[in-house]
C-alpha cells in the first residue's frame, strides 16, 4: 500500500518545555515503511506545515512537493541544513493531476489564506476521492486575484467526496472572516492621520498584507525601509519571484531612510508576536541600532497574538507608548484579518462538498470538536464524523470505516541539535534548576578512618544571592560533617555513600530555605 | 507630612521570572520614613490589593484598614505568616469619614466589582477632595443588591473634586460591561441543557456569582458541593459574615455526593486560570483523587483567562472534551461577566466627578494611556491629566501640580522565604540553567609537577541524555587533560585556574553541541 505524508510541521514549544526549539511528531512509523512512501505533499509554507522538514529528511529520504512558494521557502530552509542537502524538492502546478505510487492521483487547488499559493488537495483514491483543505478562509476579495477553485470543489462534491479533511483552527468563531482587502481602507485611514514616521509589524510570509502597505505607501508619497532577516529575505524572494510588486523607487535602505522626513518613511518589520530578538522587540527596548522611537510616530501591529504571545505583545505596546509613539493594535483599531475560515465558512465547504466521512483537521482539540459540531448541525458525512488524536489510524474501505488502532505519534523534541523524547528526565531537571538552582557539594573521605577528612566544599547557581549562600553554606558543611558518618555504614559503595550524602543535604537545605534545588554530589576518597 | 498607603498588592511573576513567587514594589521610601505613615487603606481583598501585606508589613508594622470582607481575608491570610502576628488591622464602615493624621479625612464609598464589599476613596485633604475608584463597574443590579454610591460622587462631584484616580483596567473596551445579575439567565440555560452532572470553575472571591450558581442549583434540586482549599475556606468564611446564603441542605460532601445521581450534583471548583494544581486542572488531567470526568458531564468555566493564562485554561478544556464533557467556556457560550468598567462607565465616572486634574490607575501602561484619552476627549481635568510610572511623585498645591521626581519602587522579586532584587544574577543563572542544564567539571592537580594528575570527573544534570553525555565528557576530559596544563601559566591561583578551565569547558561544548550550560568548575590540589 502506497504511503503520501500531507505537510510536514512543527509545533513551537510551550514554557514548561525547557530550552527546547520546535516540536515534531515521532515519525517512527513512517521511517519503519520508507519503501512504500511516495512523497511528501505540502499545502503551503508556514512553519507549522514544512518547518520539520530540516529534522525528517535525512531519515526519510523522499521527495517533496510543494506550491511555488512553498517550495522557495523550503529550498532557502533547506540552505541552513547541509545534512538535506540531496533533498529532492519538485514545484507543483495546481489544476494538474501528479501520480503518487499506483493508489493515489492529487490535484493541488487554489485557496485564500495569508501566505502566497495556499493550496489544497484533491487525492483520487480507487474507492473515492479524499479532499484535504489545507488551511483556508474564503476571501472572494484576495489582494493577488486568486480566488478560492469553488466551483472545482463543488463539481467533486455533486460526484461524491468520500472523505473531506477540512481546516478547524477558528471552528469556535461566529461568522465569516472579513477579506484581506479589508486592511487597504484600514491603512488608508492610520496613513491619513499620521503625521510622523510609520512602522508597521506583521508575518514577514504574508505578502499581501505587504503588498497594501507598498500600495498605500505609494499614493502617500512615503518610502519604505524593510527590517528584520526574515522581512528583508521574504521580501525579496517575493518580488524576484512576481508575488510582490514594488516600484524599485519606493524601497530605501536604512540609511535613506533616515535622511528623509518623517513624513516619508514607513517601517515594515517583524515582531508582531513580541518575538524578544525581534526589530519591533528592539526598538520597544531602546535596543535596536539604527531606529529609536520618535515623538509622533504611528505603530501599527498589523497582527492578533497568537495565544501564548499576549504578554511579549502586550509588553512591546507598553514599551511603545512609554516612548511616546502612537500604537495602534487590535484592542483599538482595525489592524488585522485573520488567516481561516470562521464558522459559517466552514459550513459553506462542508454543504458544497458533502462528504460521506468527515476529519476535522489543523487545530487543537476544542477545535476540532467545534468542527465536528458543525458538520453534526448541517446532517452532512452521515457515514461518520472522526474526531482523531495524533497517531490514530483511520481506514477507509468501500463499505465502511473505524478507527483500527495507532501509530506512535508521540512529540519529539529539538533541543539543539538533538532530538528529546517529550517526557525526558533532562526536561524535568531543567525545571527543578529553573526554580531553585543547583548545589555542588564535594567531601573527602577518608575510608580507613570512615570519616570526612576536609571542609564540604559547597558551590550553587540560581539558588540564592551570595550573601545569603554564605551563612546557609557553612552551616551545611558543618551538619555534613556531623551527620555523614552516622548515616553512612557502606564505606565502599560510593553511589549509596553519594545517596546519602544527597539526601542530608537536602533534608537540611529544604528545612532552612523551603527550596528543592538540584544537588550534585561528589565524593573523594584518599 | 503625613502618609496615607493606598492598597498592597502583588503582581504575579511572568514566565521570565523562574521559580519566583510574586512580585512586590520595593518600599525603601516607606521605611525611610516611617513615623509619618498613618495607616495602609485597603480598597477590596483581591490579592493584587492585599497579597503584599505579609511580606511589607513587618517592616512598616503600621495599621490597616479595610472594608469588613478583606478586614477577614487579611486576617486569615496573616495567620499563615507568625512575622506578622502583632499587626494591627482594623475594618471600616463605609459612609464614615476617619481621620489619618491632621492633614487626611478618609470615607469609603460602596462600589460594585467582583468581590464582596469593594470600596472607593473619598480623601479630603487641606487643599480639596481627592476621589479614588478603587477597582469597579457600574452594576446597577449586583447580586446582593448593593450599588454603587453614584449620589454621593455627584454630589462630592458639583462641590469640586481636585484629583479622581480612576480604575482603567478596562479602558481599551468598548461600551458597558454587562451586570453580574445576566449570569442567572446563563447558568439557568447551562442547566436545563445540562442531562449529567455539573462542574463550575470561578474565582474563589467572586461570591455573587457563587451565590447565583447556588440559588439556580436550588432551582434544578441539584446539591452542591465545593472543591478546592480557597473556594471551601472562602465559601465558609462567607456564609459566616452573611454575605453567601446558603440552606444547609444544599450543600453535600464529596462522599455525599457520589451518592446522588448525575442530574443531581454541582461541584463548583477552583482551576478557572488553569493553575496547575487547582482542583480542575487535576480532574481534567485525570489526576484527581475524588473525581473523574463522566460522559455526560457539563463542565462551565465561568471566567475568562486573566492574559497570560490562555495556554492553561486551553489544555484543560482540551482534556475535559477527550474525557467526554461537554465544556462551556467563553469561546462558546455566554458563561462569565467582567469585573471592571468599560469605555462607557469610565466616561460616566469622569463626567459625574469633573475633577481637577486625573490620574488613570490600576492597569498596564497601554491601560493607563487608554484612560487618558477619554479624559482628554471628554475635555474634563483640564488642569492635568498625569499619566504615572511606578515611583513617579505628584506633587498637587493649591495653585499648580507636577511631577517632581521619583522614589525607588523597583520590582522586588519573592523567592520562597527571601527577596531578590529584579536583575539578580540568580536569575540570570535559573534561566541559563533552564535552557541548557548545569555541568561540574572536577580535577585534581599536583602543583608541584604542573599538571592533572588523574580523570576530570565531569556531571551534568539538565544537560543532555545519559547516552549522549558519555561519549561527550569522556572526549571533554581528555581536551581538558591536554589543554590545561598548556593554558594556565599560574598555578598558585585558585581563581584564575578555575576560569581557565572553565573556559577549556565551554568553548568545547559549545563546539561540539551548541550549548552553553552553566559551568561549575572545581579543583582540588594535593
Amino acid at each position: 500500500m502506497d504511503i503520501i505524508v500531507i505537510d510536514c510541521g512543527v509545533q513551537f514549544p510551550t514554557e514548561e518545555m525547557l530550552g527546547i526549539d520546535f516540536v515534531i511528531p515521532n515519525i517512527s512509523y513512517l521511517e519503519d515503511n520508507l519503501d512504500r512512501i511516495r512523497g511528501i505533499l505540502i499545502t503551503h509554507g508556514h512553519e507549522d506545515h514544512i518547518g520539520a522538514l530540516p529534522f525528517v529528511l535525512p531519515s526519510l529520504q523522499t521527495p517533496v512537493y510543494s506550491p511555488l512558494f512553498a517550495h522557495a521557502l523550503i529550498r532557502a530552509k533547506l540552505l541552513e541544513h547541509p545534512e538535506c542537502n540531496n533533498a529532492e524538492l519538485y514545484p507543483i502546478t495546481p489544476g494538474i493531476p501528479y501520480d503518487f505510487g499506483s493508489n493515489f492521483q492529487v490535484t493541488w487547488f487554489q485557496v485564500t489564506h495569508s501566505i502566497p499559493d495556499a493550496m489544497g488537495l484533491i487525492i483520487e483514491t480507487p474507492i473515492g476521492t479524499v479532499i484535504h483543505t489545507g488551511d483556508f478562509k474564503l476571501d472572494h476579495t484576495p489582494v493577488d486575484g486568486k480566488t478560492m477553485d469553488l466551483s472545482r470543489l463543488a463539481s467533486y462534491g455533486s460526484n461524491g467526496v468520500l472523505l473531506l479533511c477540512s481546516d478547524s483552527t477558528y471552528a469556535e468563531v461566529e461568522g465569516f472572516t472579513l477579506s484581506e482587502n479589508l486592511m487597504q481602507d484600514a491603512f488608508d485611514k492610520s496613513f491619513g492621520e499620521a503625521s510622523g514616521r510609520i512602522l508597521i509589524a506583521t508575518f514577514a510570509s504574508l505578502i499581501s498584507r505587504i503588498q497594501q502597505i507598498v500600495d498605500v505607501s505609494n499614493r502617500y508619497n512615503r518610502k519604505i525601509c524593510f527590517i528584520g532577516r526574515s522581512m528583508v529575505d521574504n521580501v525579496s524572494m517575493a518580488r524576484r519571484m512576481g508575488y510582490l510588486k514594488i516600484p524599485s523607487d519606493v524601497i530605501v535602505t536604512l540609511n535613506e531612510s533616515k535622511a528623509l522626513s518623517s513624513e516619508q518613511v514607513v517601517y515594515v518589520t517583524t515582531g508582531s508576536q513580541g518575538e524578544p530578538r525581534s526589530a519591533l522587540s528592539r526598538i520597544a527596548n531602546r535596543d535596536h541600532r539604527d531606529i529609536a522611537i520618535q515623538e509622533n510616530d504611528t505603530v501599527i501591529l498589523s497582527a492578533s497574538p497568537i495565544p501564548g504571545n499576549e504578554l511579549l505583545v502586550n509588553r512591546n505596546i507598553d514599551n511603545l507608548l512609554r516612548q511616546g509613539a502612537k500604537v495602534l493594535y487590535d484592542k483599538n483599531s482595525f489592524v488585522h484579518v485573520h488567516g481561516h475560515g470562521s464558522r459559517e465558512e466552514l459550513k459553506i465547504i462542508l454543504n458544497l462538498i458533502k462528504p460521506d466521512y468527515f476529519i476535522p483537521v489543523h487545530g487543537e482539540y476544542r477545535h476540532l470538536m467545534a468542527h465536528a459540531g458543525i458538520a453534526w448541525h448541517l446532517g452532512v458525512a452521515d457515514k461518520g464524523i472522526y474526531v482523531l488524536e495524533d497517531g490514530d489510524v483511520l481506514e477507509i474501505s468501500e463499505s465502511e470505516a473505524g478507527v483500527t488502532g495507532s501509530v506512535s505519534a508521540d512529540p519529539v523534541y529539538i533541543d539543539g541539535s538533538l532530538m528529546l523524547a517529550a517526557g525526558s528526565p533532562v526536561l524535568d531537571d531543567r525545571q527543578s534548576l529553573s526554580n531553585y538552582g543547583v548545589i555542588t557539594i564535594v567531601i573527602t573521605i577518608d575510608e580507613s578512618q570512615r570519616k570526612i577528612i576536609d571542609n564540604p566544599k559547597v558551590l550553587s547557581s540560581g539558588f540564592m544571592g551570595i550573601n545569603e549562600t554564605k551563612s546557609v553554606f557553612s552551616a551545611l558543611g558543618t551538619q555534613v560533617r556531623e551527620s555523614f558518618s552516622i548515616s553512612v555504614d557502606v564505606w565502599d559503595d560510593l553511589e549509596i555513600m553519594k545517596s546519602k550524602l544527597k539526601e542530608i543535604v537536602r533534608v537540611y537545605l529544604f528545612s532552612k530555605t523551603r527550596r528543592q534545588p538540584i544537588i550534585i554530589p561528589i565524593i573523594k576518597k584518599i
